[in-house]
This record gives structure tokens, sequence and C-alpha cells, in this order.
């Protein structure tokens, strides 16, 4: 379970039947059917270029409970996704050894066994499960918004200079930075052909959150974006605002400073802390940044060992994504809506 | 509260009388007393240097309940430390305006009024009831030793080849590279007495952690050390194994092969992974790298606003750690095996 | 969400397309098929007697997830039952007006509006769900064997000294007294009749239980046991052991005293406390009582009010249970094996 | 820890140097000093008519954190209580046998060992924390009164004809008929004099409860409160409402009908259900009833045996309170008043 107040559970695998959210705790009255839920999944969805998996799957959402004439009652909300495309193949080589990099190992020595298919409960599929849930906290909080982008992938990143938000619609890597886009063509092509994957970094921004989201020590605004972001598959670092950037600022360097604004609200000359001071929201613009490594689905033979213990080799075939991290724009955003939607209504909560 | 099975609560402000934690859940019968706890807290004690606040703390901690006979009982045990010197100061500055970059202005924003008194509840005092847990918590995990250190302090970072860890102890910024240590005397000195601040790096390796704690998804291991660390005052980053740096990597580069080792055991040849995959331990040491930002309580006058919306300047006076990272080091080291020590008893909960 | 490791939540409407479970934290491991879960839905489905609604559903159980060659996995188990005879039916008197003694006014007050379907969220159908997350509790928890019972309906209760447990299967009253068996064939069909329904008592015993599940206070084995109890719909009272009668006793008729047992565990000579002393278990069987009360679906008309609040009167039509306490005893031993399941586990975790 | 929003800790042993709560997620800005806490504990205090234990503690509250300038700022509150009349006697007889009734066998099969004095978690000085932090709770509630008493002591029950709440605060008793309480005297007397103990109910009312508090199912309010109440030390039984006497009602009898009110708000002209249907409040007074078992230390000498497996005999000497339940009506107050300050917030964080 993810979330205090708004909160869901996410079930499925890869290759079974279908995969779901349960959310729970939502705002009653909220205007919601399959079509609000859908254009977000549609993001997602993978075989809609070639530089992601050629998986073919509708990823169409049912909801099968919590909502009555198109509104949320307040009681759980389950949506569901049929699995349409498990190829059957041969996971023999799979079965038998640990693809290195991958979790086959570590759920062995956890669960004394695993689902070897397609990766199993591990598979990138179940992130279908928290857009789903992603887009109906978006209802919970209409004066937020977020966007996504891809800022590096395999080391090369935008220019900042560059920036232009409506690009990032326009090309198959949400990337903001039209030159870049171009650039990763050949990049992630490159690494397609070689059968080879390549590490991304996601950035996320959300605007219109106000002053007073989060709270201190512990829970931070920025521990629960931590939190949220690290538990997606694949990615191993986390940023707010300046992030380890800040680590090499002076105090000077580093400081926001205020100005009297409208309305008696201060403005800041400066976003260093991506919007979150001693873990509440300032009012500025929320920012996190995220580290995908590179899918350890590669071609390339490894060293590694069978169940038994054996030295071996392991590559991996079949259809993957070669730089998981550009599906995980969507993934990202509908995290950071996740979030924002719990610490509202906490905030409401305590405050009032 | 922190924690599912091995959880704390802490509580207690800068300028109040004491502030303490209540552990709860601990295993019954380990030996603990307050000698137990004393030497982690020593180690994050200031005014031991003059590189950290001259504010003079015993930081003595008594246990007021969970023991009997020397041994934890299984019920909650709480710590209590007094504070001793809360310097009576005028706080009329702080109390009207926001400092830039610190919690004053979200605090305001969030509650309607704040404990202005040196930092209040976001002071970094706080760390101490940390550290009381987790010395209790390092006893749940005897099997499991854990090493912190600063690796940067504003941008200067140690040369990985000169690491001893010897030499960790034997400097006042837990450094385990003789001549980086050198060369941040004059670096934080410098800051010191210009009256600013400098960000850093604080890395923390645990080495015996058994290959099967975490979980898939959500409740991933590394999503468990992002939220403990990313819960410090100052931090704003935080990596597993390679982190940012694996976004830059190739699936070959990035992989940690596998050889067979002793007792059935592979042994992995490289560890990019931190010691985590699919958000489970492999076996191998769990890395983890936290930024701090520089503290903004600096002597620079910045610009802000009064409570009141009005123009103003504002710096800060009085004793203050110029790197507030350097201390970060025994608050790291707890929050891992607070965290280490929870999925111990969350692993053998499930797993048997 | 209930439980704390082992644990589950549930969605669904009696009027939407299915209702479900997704249970978290499972073991791994553990033989689990739709066969497994189904004898007990049977147990609990509706339609096999002319003492319970005639609404006929086959509560027919598929697994989703978690589960892969006939073994639990660790990861979520979803669990799916289609909701097959939703009758259609003219629901305006409901849907303009609150049933008294029903959760109508009570939705409407809290949410703005409710689905007036069937009873919606507060169907008693969400009790399937219950019983096929009690299914997978069950193989968690092999030591343990759950009896229950209806021990009262309407006021008229079973003589203790016909309890014979061998009787409970054989009648349709779950009625472990076959003398009291027979009396309530005509006491619940003239109920039936006359568009009346009637409360009942439902009793349930665990043997097999290891002294030391539970915890002192708060979450003592007795909370979580009413906590589960009483979030049955229609259930408005829990007893442990002896309960309120305990109320009426001195210390000395209230006592268990013990006597040398086997393997140096003590034997209890009165079992008052009904298996948990100080929150925990101490090797008696743990014994709970539940008064169900009388569904508030009636066919006399009642006193009420309209949405606007215009006097008006209420009658319920329809299929519904006379007494809803008797398929309440395959929902309470659900609700004990989820209890327990996740007690073992919780103990498990702290104690080793 | 207790609670969602607000939520709470407590920790403390009968013989440790104090006992305390920690109050996390209480709303900013409430007025709080100790005086607003003290006349909640002098009530519970012990030592203050023949009928209760002759302890003589001044449970004096100290708080220690989340208070500045005379209002909570959100942050976490620390209340601490010195235990000050711990009398040191011979504990030779408990540390070796179990005490029939009590805790102690328990807790050995659980932890291992235990804190045999006085008690140890399991004594009834803990409800002194519960109380003082109800008395946090009932200032985010100022909307509601709640008002315990005695309903039986020993099974002699008060005539509810005789009801006048003006009397329970003259009398040693709680209880609110004249005549039941003058018929306690004598029989608290005896049971003190004989070294004996007697089982209480105590009713507890709160009013002004708006409609809407609590949730459908498994977090009932009725389940809420049942976990609360049930933690209570020597709580066996809990009902809401008519509760066991539902079980015996027909749905006519058992029916709340509605009537026009003002404001558009429906009057009830009953109140079976408790003030809770469907889980949620509806407006009427919120009515839960306790079953406090008799203490089991009396002086009669019972069948026990040692940890190690010998048959003995054990009486309890030392100061008792004769009837438990008595000191149980603050105690029960304080538990409903955190219950409904916990869902006020719940409920606003959900539904606005």
């Amino acid at each position: 379970m993810f979330g205090h107040v708004f909160r869901f559970t996410t079930w499925g695998e890869s290759h079974g039947p279908a995969l779901g959210a349960v959310v729970d705790g939502c705002p009653p009255g909220l205007a919601l059917d399959a079509a609000t839920i859908q254009p977000w999944l549609d993001a997602r969805r993978p075989g809609q270029s070639r530089y992601t998996t050629q998986r073919q799957e509708p990823d169409a959402v049912r909801i099968l409970s919590g909502v009555f004439e198109g509104r949320t009652t307040g009681t759980p909300i389950s949506l569901m996704i049929d699995n349409v495309d498990q190829r059957s193949k041969d996971y023999g080589d799979v079965a038998r050894a640990y693809r290195p990099g991958h979790a086959d190992y570590a759920y062995d020595a956890k669960y004394g066994f695993r689902d070897y298919r397609g990766g199993g409960r591990s598979s990138a599929r179940e992130t279908a499960a928290r857009v789903a849930a992603g887009a109906v906290a978006r209802l919970v909080i209409p004066e937020v918004a977020i966007t996504g982008y891809v800022s590096a992938i395999g080391g090369d990143a935008i220019d900042p200079a560059n920036f232009d938000a409506a690009e990032i619609a326009r090309n198959a890597f949400f990337c903001p930075d039209r030159a870049a886009a171009a650039r990763w063509e050949a990049l992630v092509d490159g690494a397609r052909k070689a059968g080879s994957s390549l590490g991304a970094v996601v950035e996320c921004v959300a605007t219109g959150v106000p002053a007073g989201w989060g709270a201190p020590l512990y829970a931070k605004l920025d521990a629960e974006l931590a939190y949220a972001m690290m538990g997606i598959n694949a990615v191993k670092g986390v940023e707010i605002g300046d992030g380890f950037a800040a680590a090499a600022h002076s105090g000077e360097a580093n400081a926001d400073p205020m100005r009297p604004g409208d309305a008696g609200r201060p403005v800041f000359t400066a976003n260093h802390a991506g919007g979150i001071a001693g873990g509440i929201s300032t009012g500025q613009p929320v920012v996190v940044r995220v580290a995908f490594k590179p899918t350890s689905s590669i071609l390339t033979a490894m060293p590694t060992v069978t169940r038994e213990g054996e030295a071996t080799e392991l590559s991996t075939r079949g259809r993957h994504d070669p730089c998981v991290g550009i599906r995980g724009v969507p993934v990202v955003e509908a995290m950071l809506a996740l979030v924002l939607a719990d610490q509202k209504l906490l905030h409401r909560a305590q405050c009032g």
C-alpha cells in the first residue's frame, strides 16, 4: 500500500491475466470514468515508437468499483487492465540462471522461488497500474500542473537554454530540447540495434502547489517524494531541487531570497530548494529529478551463476525497452500526483 | 513515527527542556543501558572541534522505560536527552522575518506561527534522538557493520584511491582520505570565519546484510533508505549504489556479474547496484549516498520579507555548524541502522 | 487496508460488475489455487436455504496475481468474484428517502451522495471478499483450527449442554445445538414470511494458537479481534472470553488457575479470559463472541425522511437475509483467521 | 502507536522513573498548558477514596515539546508524568510464579522474561498517559461533550430511570444513580476488605458529534471505538448502542425512525444504533459500553505454576483497586476523545 489518506495498492505480473490498482480514501464526488484515465495510460503505452519495447498492449482500463453515475463515491476504486500480449516463449534460461543486474537472484534469496516469465512482478508493466492510479490523483489536485520530461539519456543531457515545454509531446523521448531529441534518435537506436540499453534522468515539475503541504523531518515532502520515486522499478537516485549540486554550494549560493509579492505572498528570486523548505512546500514549483539505470536485459552474454551455483553466461533475448527511463516520464508524473494528492488531504486534516 | 515493525517517534525542539525518542517493537532480551547508546551520541555531539557549532551539550541519554535488569523487555523504550545550553538571545529578527532558505516561511504557511528559537523543531538538535534510537537498532542487527564518512565538502571530493577507513576517526571531518581532510581544514575554517556555510556529501556502507531483505516495488529497500535519508534535515538528494552515475551507463557497464562463491552463494564482481536489486538486498555491501545542502544560517545579509510582507534583509548571527553535513555522518549511520533493523524483522515476519 | 504484515484491501459494490480483495505480505511458497478458496465461499454463498437471501451467486473466485505454479510468490494476490445476479429493479424509493437503521443517511451526510443500488458498498456481498482473503490466511496458520457457530437468534440461545460440533454442518443455521436448530426453523421462517428480520450472536473459537501472539495494551490481541469483528457489517458488539459476564464476576470467579502440564507448559483449569491475558495469547482456545443486529431491510413501513427533509414512510421490498447473522459465521471465521495470521507473522518479526 | 492523523504513543512502567505519551499530528494553534491537562489526570488519580488503590501519585504532567507561547505548534507534543510512589517491596513470589488471570505467563511466553514489579508495562498506571493524551484530543473537538459513568459493578446495575448526570461527580464511583452509588459503597468496601475484586461496566456518551465521521466497513467508527476500548487494560467486551441486546431484537424493534428536524437535519426517534450507522456517525449521541473484568490481584491464594512449571499457590498482597473499572471512567472518556479527534481530522481530509 502507498499513501496515508489517499492511498493505493497495485497487483499483477507481466504474464498474468491482468494487473490493477485499488485506490482508497479518494474524496467523493469527483467526475471519473475510464476516459479520464485512458490518455495517461496511452502516454505510457509500449510499442508506439521503435525506441520502446514492441510488446503491443492496448492498456484499456476498466473501473470495477467506487464510481456511481460518473462520480467517485469515496469508497475503494478498483482499476483493472488486461494483459493481452504476453508472448509465449522459452523461459528455460532465465528459470535456471540469474540475469546479472536483474532481481532474479534477490527474489530467489528472499522467497525461495520466483515467477520468471517476463520479469514477473518486477516487470515494468506494473507501472501501468501506477499511471492509472495517478490519473485519479490528478482529480484531487486540479490546482496543480505537472510536467515531466527526460533530461538526459546515457549521459547526454539537454541544454537548459533550449528548454521548450511544447517540444515534449513532439518527439518519442518526452524531450524538451529539440536538438537533444535529434541526437537521442541515433543514440537510442544504436543501443537498440546493439541489444544494449541506456540509463536516463527524468525531471518533473509541479506548479501550483500552495505553501504548506508536507511536514517537518521524517515525513518531509522531500522524503515522501523520494520514497515514491525510489519505489519505481530501475530508479537508483532522487534529487529535490538542486539535489547533489547543492552539496557543492556555499550558503550564499544556495539561498532562495524572497521579495514582497502579490496578495501578501512572497516571491522567491531563486528555487535551489525545489519548492520545499524544512519539508514543507513554499509555493514555488516542486522540482524532483530521478535516475533510471539502464535495464539489465541486454543481448551481450554476461557471466552469472545457475540456481545450483554453477558458472554460466546469460544474455537476454526478446522485446525490451532500450531505455526504460523514457517511458518512466508518465510514471514519475503519476507518482508525483499521487504524493501531492495525499499531502493535500493530510494538510487539510491537520491544519483545516 | 518511522518504521514498520521496529519503529520510533522523536520529539523536542532546540530550545525546549529536552528531546527524545520512543522506540517500539524492539525485540526483547537485548542487552541495553545508557552506556550502550552514549558513544554514538558522543560522535554526533557538537562543540568538539572548531569545525562544528560551539553549542556545548553533554547529550547524556537516559532510558526511562522498556529495559529491565539491563535487557530490553519488548515494550516501548523511552530515551531522553536534556537540553543544557540553550543560549538566551534576542530572536526578534527571526521572529519578525523569514530567513531565506530556512523553514521559517513554510512553517508559518502551514501552521500559522512557529517556535523561532534556534530553529525550533527543525533544529539539527533533533538528530540526537535519531542517533539514540539508531544505537538501539544496531543491537538488532549484530551481523551488520556500518561505516559512514564524508566524501565531499563544498564540491571538494575525496580521491577513492586514497580511501582508508582507519582515517575516518582521525580527523574532525569523518574523512577517509588524509589529503582531503587536510584540505578541508582550510576550506571549512574559511567558511566559518566568513560566516558562510558549505554543503557536503555523506556516504554510508553496510556490510553483512544478507540477501533477501527488502521488498519489490513501492517498499523497495532503496525506497525505504531514500525515505529515511531524505527525512533528515538539510538533505536534498539520495543515491543507492551508482545512483545518478548509473543513468549515464550502458547496460553492459552497469551489470553486476556473478561468479560461483562459497556455500552456494554467488560472488559479485561489481556492485553498481549498491547491494540492492529489484528492491531486495543481494548480500553485497549496501551503499547509500546523501547530499546535505549548506545551512542557510549565514552572516551575509540576504533579501527577504517580514511576516507582514515588507521587504527587509536578514543575516544569521550566533552559533552554527559551518558544514552541517559533517555531523550528518552519525545521523546517516543511525538511519541506515534503523531501516535495516526494521527490514530484518519484516523479512523474518513474511519469510520466516 | 486491514492488517499489519499480512494485510488485505477489499473493493466492490452490490451492483457493480465484481468484487475482490488484494492480499499482500503473504508468506511465499504456500500451495494455493481457486479450489483452496472455493469451499469457504460456498459456505457463505446465498440462496442455499430458504433462511437466507434468494439472490443466486455462484461466487466463483479467480486468482489474478501472486501465485505461480500453484504456490504463493510473496507478492500481492488479487482475488476477484463476479457479481452475476444483480437484479434490476426500481430503486427510486431508496434513492429519494433514507431507510431507517440503514447507512443511507450517514453515507449522504459524509459523501454528499451514495450508490443506492442494493446497499452499494455497505451490502453484505462485500463479505465474500473477506471470506476469500480469509481462506488465504488459513494457509498461514495450519496449526490453528477455527470453529464458528450461531449461539443465539432473536434472543433464543443454544443450550451449552447440548453443544455438538458435528451438528454445525447439519443444519442451515451453523447451529451446534440440534434442539435449538429445530426451534430456529420456525423462528426464522416466521420472520421471513412476515418480512421481518432477526439479530443473532456468533461465537468463534480458535484452538491451537500458541502462547505469545499479540501485544500489551493498544494492540492487544483482544483489540485486534474487536476491530476485525466490529468492522463487519451489522456488528454492534464484541466479547473476548466471558466478556460482559466477566464484569459481573468477582476476581476469584474470574481467575483462570494453572496446573503443571506436559512439556513444561501449564494447563489452565478455566478459560474466562478467552485465551488472552494482558493482550497476549495464553495457549488456551481463543474465544470471541459477536453481536449482529437484525438487518434494517424490513417490509414494515417505518417513518423516515426524504433527501429533501420531508416526512415519508419506507419499507424494503426485495431479497434479503431474514437473519444476516447466520451467514456471518464464515465471515467471523475468516476475520479470525486474518487476525491470527497477521499476529503470527508480527510475533515472528519481533520475537523471532 | 494509536490513531491515523491525530496519533499518540505511550511508554512507561509501574516502577520506572516516569511514564508518558507523545502526541503527533495535533492541529496547530490550540491553547494548551499543563493546567489544561491536569484536571483530567486528577479525576483518574488513585488514592482519592478508600474504593481505589492507596498508591499516592500526584500525577503532575509536564509538557516537554510541541507547545510554544501557550499554543500547540503542530509538531510532536511530549507529555511526562513522574512515578513518585513506587513502593519497594518483595516481588520474589511474583517473579517466580505466574499470577492466575494476570499477564505474567503470557508475557513470559512472548518475551522470555518480564518486568514483574507492580505489573510492569501492564500496570493500570499506563492509563495516566492515555488520559493526558485525551486531554489534548478534547481541544480538537470542542463541539463534542463526553460523559462517562459506571453503569454496573459486580453485576449490580444502575436503574436508568434514576439517571442523573449531576450525580456522577458527587460520589466515588462516577455513578449517575444515587441509590446505586449508596449500594456500591458496601459492595466495593466488602470486596476491598475481603481482598477480593469486582468487575464493572462503563458507559460513555458523546454528544455533538456531527453526522459523517467514520468510514464504511473495516474502519467503521464502531470498529475504531472497539479497538480503542479493547486496548485498555482489563477490558473484555465492547458494545456500540444496544450492542448484544440488538442481537435479540427484531428489525422493527431495532430501527431508528427519522422525522424532519431543524435546518434540514432529520431527528431520530430512537438510538438503538448508538449514533453510528454503516460505520458513520449519524449526528445522534455516540454510545459505547465497556466491560472491565475484575482485577486478578486478589488475596485468596489460587493454584498456579512457577516459571519452572512446578505447582504452587499465589495470592496478591499490596495496594490494588478493588474495582479497576471505577477509575476506568476517565480512561474510557479519554479514548473516546482520542478516536473522535482522529476521525474528525480524517473526515476533513477526505471530504473537506
